[in-house]
């Protein structure tokens, strides 16, 4: 039984679930992937979520990404949608981000599976101090880079 | 048994549905309204795809708008897209235009009920040589309106 | 006297068409193909339109994309249109749905010469069971599809 | 000790703010409002989240809108950014959406202050059998009330 | 015979034609009015063009502004096309603007009825003399009401 | 001899540069207005420009906003871009905003003379203590509002 | 003393000017090519225009593509605008298609340095037989390519 | 003591930062490059704001570029944004453009770390003469440079 269900519409969104993956890792947090198709497989969407004993929903999907909203009719437990780019890439961002009075998808940015990932690990720390460090940790790592990255090119301008 | 059934993602794009009936009544064409939403009422799309006779789908929504993909996932008839306009107006456009491979829809353009109900017509008028004679003669009712327009417009400047 | 006219704006099309004569092959629907340009060949789109016995029209063009447009001022039977991706994409996408009233083009998405076949399918399935039967196992083919590559995703997270 | 604080950068914010309100109070969560902004008192929106037990940080702001993303920036706690309407809006959708790895915001729609709530009511409602009750609730009334829309368009066709 | 013969798309395009007629009256140049729609009357659309002794045309139109394209497949003189605002606008202006290879239209501002008149009078003052000093005098006319207005707003600081 | 130089692009962009003049006199800052076109005075413009003894200019226009850059083109003192609304928006901002290499213009945002005010007086604080004092006053003041805002929507709340 | 001046913002603007060099060769126009940029040499941009003899002018500018405007505001004669394409676009076309009204710019397509001549073309074949018949004589040779390449799809799917 | 700081928002934004640095160095002004995220280090974006003596921060971002803004938040000295380049673009420049009223950010455009530094030396020269004769250097070399591309480009026509 997987903490978070990750729906993609089509196998090529792989890599942006891959993102999600190494943040479920890294956190350990128990994940399983999936391809449905709003539009191509609707009765194996409705049948995914509702059989799904899973906390949150990732949907993965570009174009006209209906996956998100369409996971989202089926529960009452968040929906977190990634935008995937393609040509226009705006058909994506609105398709998720536009969603009607009362069936909210939360989404994050185009491609930002990494992100997804990051806000499933919050929601699930909510009430889970281990979790919260391991969160913690992460954001003092990325600083710690940052630091690192800092030094290295203000060294290069001294030099 | 209505030859094309109209569905509006929301009451409050009733006024876009009434240009399409105002098309039906004027080609004879039986037809029905209902409300359904894919993402507060998804299974009530699916039921009023799968238990309908109509020979067309117009489906009218606004935002992300998934209603007319939905539509089309559950049924393999013609299905007509009408975005309808709001604060972004590019959401409802690009989330009917780009479905993915598979399964199309028709969109027409913002708020045209209108001619979702004449595309309606065109289809089914493919065998039926009586309504192909209606939509000639609302097309000649047309260009003779603009002949009078540009009857009146020419004349105002001649004076 | 194919069942689809495919009318391309100009050759460099031929992909985008070539996606939608994988379609009609598998579905045995009489296509053929032109290349007329609203714009360079008038008199052409005009004639080709005039003088076919096409019950459909797919219209394939870039840019500020006339064709299905002028297309359809020829005659009233259903025109699709692709809209072809380059450097806007917004300006074919636009041109083609943006239709003014009385006279609709049904618009598939970007490059979806496939979509726009289908979509062709669906409308001449109407009165014809055996077409209907081809959809519905195209239909569970790409479920099935979609079933393989969701079992092989899912599969690489448990190992 | 409220579980949701609502920071909105502006007053003006106030109407998208109360669509939140009005859900809140239907699922008994209790709420605080806080006007800070991102860009004029950046240290009254640390002090906030920092000093603040609440369990899920909504952020209503527009232009640009860095508001849910500087929140996101001094907690790992869940941030629901709300875009809030004007002259240009994809500026405030961008600037929510767009958020760069690590740091997520979970975006909702433009002005939907309603579904930043109801997200809110979702991820309270994970380990909270009486929430999902009462969110599944809000569901079959909007459905229901879908359902009388639809059969009073559907009345009016027939009438 | 009109020198500048304005086709507009449809009546409603009025508004914006008489920004042009105030022009052609202040420069003395002949023109006339028509209502013709490349969608609608596309037959009539090619007469007026065929049968027109003007030198050049101006097309106005909105949506998918395929008139401006469609005169110029019919002729090679000049033609000038105004996008007329809507609720898209960037639909007109890049179906007016986007013009494929070897056909052009010269496109001016949204409802720029106005523009394209001194356009047609600038083209038109190539070989007259006469047209050249009017032109030059509604310049300075322009320049000396912006010295007046600065003047003024400047008075206003000072005050 | 004011200290900054506000060139409007025609007489209807005053009500954006009285937003200007409030924080001018608020700072006690010397200004001026004048009224000058890229396109209808060019001459004007690079009078004003040249002859002109201001540290810093800011210009305002809408449309295809030429004023900013052309400015900065008589000038290396600094130019400060206020692009004004209108039916595109975006024709202004990115007029503004996209400089070529070598001549840049600071553009703010849309229909802010306020933000063109303040920056200048930023611009003009960087050897001017008692200019930076009223600026962090004006920075005091509005984070004081923004107190009182909070507190009156947090009692609205609780009460 | 050539016909038309072509004035390029920046050399590397070179190749969508030498599309519209094949077209003037085609049809015996003179020409000549400058480099001039509003921004970075704007007195060159006003001694070009003022001192030339040409009738007609063309610019050819990418970002924010204030030439055309800035060449218009130092003559009546028509000038034709290029938008250059680069990471933004709608940046080019609308700085050239937005211009104010009084002084009007001639759009054309993204980097369609052909369509600008061929516009020129039209413009100076007005009072000039000759001129028609080669711009006719062009139409013919594009009808014919479009034509032979019509027959060569059409024999492929037939094959 | 740098007078200029550059942060940029993540090393990747590097090639960007260099074209100031090339700038700064033909301009002699001392300069420091830093990292830091206003997401990821907000406290880091503060201090270094705080603590430095620089005259004027320049920073560079993309995607939801918070980091002009957030550095504008901590001080009253100029700040001057560059967006950069990605996926969607007007994500970075929206976010930049459009401050708040009382919080300015001085934008150039799309990758325009180079516009940056000169506009950044504009206002360092304001009381700098020698600064000045800088600039009006720099911008006789880029008008030598364009005088000499003009000649070669039109040699090669007359060749």
């Amino acid at each position: 039984m997987p903490e978070v269900l990750v729906i993609m519409g089509s196998k090529s969104d792989l890599p942006v679930a891959e993102k999600a993956a190494d943040i479920f890792k890294k956190f350990s947090i128990s994940y399983d992937f999936k391809v449905a198709s709003a539009h191509r497989t609707p009765k194996k969407v409705e049948d995914l979520v509702k059989d799904s004993d899973a906390k949150i929903f990732i949907a993965i999907a570009g174009l006209s990404a209906a996956l998100p909203g369409v996971i989202a009719s089926f529960t009452t437990k968040p929906v977190i949608g990634v935008p995937v780019s393609g040509k226009v890439n705006m058909d994506a961002i609105l398709s998720i981000v536009q969603m009607p009075p009362g069936i909210p998808v939360a989404s994050v940015g185009l491609d930002r599976g990494d992100n997804a990932a990051v806000l499933a690990a919050e929601i699930l720390s909510i009430d889970d101090k281990a979790l919260q460090d391991k969160l913690a940790a992460y954001r003092a790592e990325m600083a710690a880079k940052i630091d690192r990255d800092s030094e290295e090119v203000s060294n290069a301008v001294q030099a």
